[in-house]
């Protein structure tokens, strides 16, 4: 009863070694698409490649202007003995423009759209998308970054001297995280945030280029989303102080760093809270949503501890969110300020019943945050559910990518034995087959504007999930799964600690503290591995620049081409040994493949060569580049 | 190099004659959802049928509310010898929420969304969606619409004394229409209302329930989409008068009347833009666009004569939508009022560019409809584009039904030679399989609440569109999609003239004078199948009310369940003879069918039966009905 899936049928396998035509391509890399910046009012142009054995032999390109069809024909600007090269005029009408192609042939014409050919008509929703919407900052797509958990990370030397708050059982730092209940936010070790910058060069050397904090308000919690004011940095990190020299020491390196804010909710604890609570004619009563004043009110999950905010409220707005004095605002900029925000549970904020303020109140902190760092700030929203309606652009740059990436890959590497759960279900982590994660893969990225993918947090594990280890019961399985996150577009979102093996089957039980007493080659398997990776990308324009084509998808091992016009690598990511994936002369070209990250061997083979890879594990190869016309 | 389409395997066939297993199933429709017109805040209950063959051992209802994941067991609640149906309860917290299935199996679980079942992760973008909003009225949903063109369905005795026009060139009856060309708008024929209503008898005797006029403003062209006032009806139509008796005379018999309004432009000769353009200080200057006042404005897809609405402008909202004495308001309602509107180029009404006030116009001219109609009247929007991103059901209750309907239905029946180009192409009409029919209706089908479904007007041809008949070149063929039309889920909306054989290649050339000389006897192999589906309609809340159920999909011949709780029926479409579609006995229940429209014969077979059409058409077999637990 299990079944195939909404794919085009060409653009997956499921033979091994069952080499793939290549396929008519296109994307909203740079690769495709002369600017993926436009004004409103330009026009672009788009190309794409048609292999010369598909039977096209014409393309028009088909978009939407004030959601009406307009047609442009493309002309042929290449012809190369495997495809050729076809470009159209894109006119940008609108701030969101869908386009897809007609790839006319013999008696008819299929589509092209995002995720790829049909011979049928075809709904808008997998349309090209380009926007005019500034896409995050080249230090983010370009960049990868370091999930810290400050209470876990490190121990300056005044750590020690800190007193424990009330709600706070101090616990030795070689104690394994409680992995369920409600001591897990109590149990304090003491990491603060001198710890942090005492390790920026550790760091920077594994190649991370922006550290991201999760909060560091003061509250009744280690979490700390249960925030009791966001004037200040909770004085058991070492105050605001820490904080502006964190950053300082961060940006004095070329660092960035990202402070996380919930806007969903405070604590109960929260000034705000407390003052909504006990003055009926106070402002701040407004700022939460009252079932019945002062009794009752809407809370996260339900949670009395986690009042819900009301974004209706327009002085909440003003004091939260908007403009360099508000909350949000008085954090960022500057040498010692924060480049910008990670929002907690973003996908409920604003939202609540017939209410839905949720893309106001993403516009109105993008802005303060584009006006306090000279539109050099970063704005990622946390959605554990799809993300994809709210993701035009103009609001969140991104998400951490947990359901167009993180489920998916997890699925296909879990171990059946894991006992890992899936957020809100009792079962065990279903382990699905490679061709599953790439559709699940393909058909999510396929619904958003390139430059939002670029954008985005891609994760193998967080503070609120197992630790990869954990899942995979494997080191060669969670390199993998390592090689695809730092290879795939978007960004490579690290907690820290995975580079260390950490292990946990919850969010609580994975927040572990850092074992800074192993010495390095206890980890120097993995450790080396995030080095590689990183430098790789920080060399690669094709990661992250380049488009994304699918060469091959099997049950247990995938494949596939990040290309700009500048470089071309490969990848082959596996998640059991003596997998082989064949590739054709027209997708490698007529360069030698060069390994330059993982494992595997390359030989030739029938009309193009098969990469092997030895164990689960993952292979990079460099092809040679291409030669397209400069824009 | 063509392809498979996204769609779950098991949906459909590509053997004949290879009976289906049936699949698990949900879909909005009253046999699956308790309550389709929730308030927010209720819980409904909603079911899933799942047969006994498939592998699942317990279901667990997904929903989001506020963007986040809810979970509800499932529970079994009636156990046959064939299936298992279960029930969980859907609390609805926003006003649209999005629900779907995880059926849970041995080693993990399957989706089912409104697409299908996947044995992989998914995207959101086809759960089912249930909305608290209105949908069209009864009269609407359960009902059949009958499309004129006035001036040319029937002439009254007063037409011949009434002068043309200085546009018009008076044509005589029994001349065929241009094709193209700027004549086709002049071709004055003199059909007018009082003809209209003198032939009451004769549609209402089809099975009609709802005449739908296209514009009777006063114009500059017979087509009249080019308004000089909204305030009076065109007198060579017959004036004001004509247009309020022929509504009493529908609404006398027990039928309703829509008329045809363009919101995104109006003609140059329009009062509003002739004070715009001759008084800078007007309030109609801001009713339109202007690039360079007066010189030069913003026209519908550039055509001078048609200058486009502006509706920032609130005082062309009041004037034109908002209320009683509005331009739209004005006409409505009352014993001699109509019942609603169909709005033109609805898909490009307030957009334009940066600007978009389409919802909010929408919602607007909802609201006088509801107001003057006492939330009986009826709101179509014209969309040739994929309309789901509108289709939420708040603003326009459905759309004249191009994407989801009648785009892959024409690519399905299409004669090679018909010589028929796709609007905005230059090719004629590729012709494609019913595999592609079904997964581009299922694709968009899938992404649209069910009651915005049902109120949809399904059309097999238009006024801006060849005749069915001209485009299948074939009779049979013509009642293939004739037969599906009537029976899929949705309004039917029949161009007056297509069942006397009308026949066009363009959709000015369809525009074809009745020939009311010819006896009915020349049609009546067509029109008595108009008769007997309409009829059928009427006495099958299957079809009005029932879920849909593809059971089997092959390139030349297709089949579907329609099924309520009191009625089902198999309906069977083949576009050459000699079809077999083998049911197997699961979906069939143990009843005999019965043939109940169309022709066809059905003969026992492997553990169910075989269904046989001689030729191309239809046939429809009533089944027996289900014992499902009363809600």
């Amino acid at each position: 009863m299990t079944t195939a899936s909404p794919r085009p049928a060409q653009a997956t396998s499921t033979q091994a070694n069952d080499p793939q035509p290549p396929l008519p391509h296109h994307d909203g890399s740079t690769l495709y698409v002369s600017n993926p910046c436009p004004n409103l009012g330009d026009t672009i142009r788009v190309r794409v490649r048609i292999p010369r054995t598909a039977p096209y032999t014409a393309v028009v390109l088909h978009s939407l202007a004030d959601d009406e069809l307009h047609l442009e024909n493309a002309r042929p600007i290449l012809s190369t003995d495997t495809e050729t090269w076809y470009e159209a005029p894109l006119p940008i009408h609108n701030p969101d423009t869908r386009y897809r192609f007609a790839l006319l042939r013999d008696g008819g014409f299929d589509w092209l759209n995002a995720l790829g050919v049909f011979d049928r008509e075809v709904s808008d929703v997998f349309d090209f998308r380009i926007t005019t919407f500034s896409p995050s900052p080249a230090w983010n797509r370009e960049g990868a970054t370091y999930q810290i958990f400050p209470d876990r990370f490190a121990r300056s030397e005044q750590s020690a001297t800190r007193q424990a708050p009330d709600w706070a059982h101090p616990t030795a730092w070689s104690t394994k995280p409680l992995a369920y209940g409600v001591e897990t936010g109590r149990q304090w070790y003491g990491g603060d945030l001198k710890g942090i910058e005492e390790h920026l060069d550790y760091i920077q050397d594994l190649g991370f280029t922006t550290v991201y904090l999760t909060p560091c308000f003061p509250a009744r919690s280690v979490h700390r989303y249960d925030a009791s004011t966001f004037d200040h940095i909770d004085p058991l990190l070492g105050g605001d102080e820490a904080l502006r020299s964190l950053a300082r020491a961060c940006h004095a390196r070329g660092m960035r760093i990202m402070g996380d804010l919930t806007l969903n909710h405070t604590g109960s604890s929260h000034e705000w809270f407390q003052r909504a609570l006990h003055d009926p004619n106070s402002e701040e009563r407004d700022y939460y949503l009252w079932d019945r004043y002062p009794d009752d009110y809407v809370a996260w999950m339900g949670i009395k501890s986690l009042p819900k905010l009301n974004w209706t409220s327009h002085k909440l707005v003003d004091r939260m969110i908007r403009g360099a004095s508000s909350s949000a605002g008085q954090w960022l900029g500057g040498e010692d300020g924060l480049d910008g925000w990670r929002i907690d549970v973003a996908n409920q904020t604003g939202r609540w019943a017939a209410m839905d303020e949720n893309h106001t109140v993403a516009m109105t902190i993008r802005a303060t945050i584009d006006e306090l760092t000279g539109g050099n700030g970063t704005l990622i929203a946390e959605y554990m559910p799809d993300a994809t309606r709210d993701l035009t652009g103009d609001g969140w740059q991104g998400v951490m990518n947990y359901a167009a990436f993180a489920h998916p890959l997890w699925m296909w590497v879990a171990d059946p034995n894991s006992h890992v759960k899936r957020f809100g279900f009792d079962e065990t982590f279903p382990r699905r087959s490679g061709i599953a994660m790439a559709d699940t893969m393909r058909e999510l990225l396929a619904q958003i504007p390139w430059k939002v993918a670029e954008s985005q947090w891609n994760l193998i594990d967080s503070h609120d999930s197992a630790r990869i280890l954990t899942l995979t019961q494997s080191p060669q399985v969670a390199h993998a799964a390592l090689g695809i996150m730092m290879t795939y577009p978007g960004v490579p979102m690290v907690f820290a600690g995975d580079e260390r093996d950490s292990t946990g089957i919850t969010g609580e039980e994975s927040r572990t503290p850092m074992d800074w007493d192993a010495p390095e080659s206890a980890h120097s398997a993995t450790i080396n591995r995030y080095r590689e990776l990183l430098k790789l990308r920080k060399t690669s324009s094709a990661l992250t620049h380049g488009g994304l084509r699918w060469v091959s998808v099997q049950a247990d091992a995938v494949a596939y081409l990040r290309e700009d016009a500048t470089d071309r690598l490969l990848v082959v990511a596996a998640r059991q040994g003596g997998q082989q994936v064949h590739v054709t002369r027209e997708l490698l070209g007529n360069a030698d493949p060069q390994l330059v990250a993982g494992e595997g061997s390359v030989a030739a083979a029938d009309h193009g060569a098969r990469f092997a890879l030895p164990d689960a594990g993952y292979g990079v190869w460099r092809l040679g580049g291409l030669e397209v016309p400069r824009w």
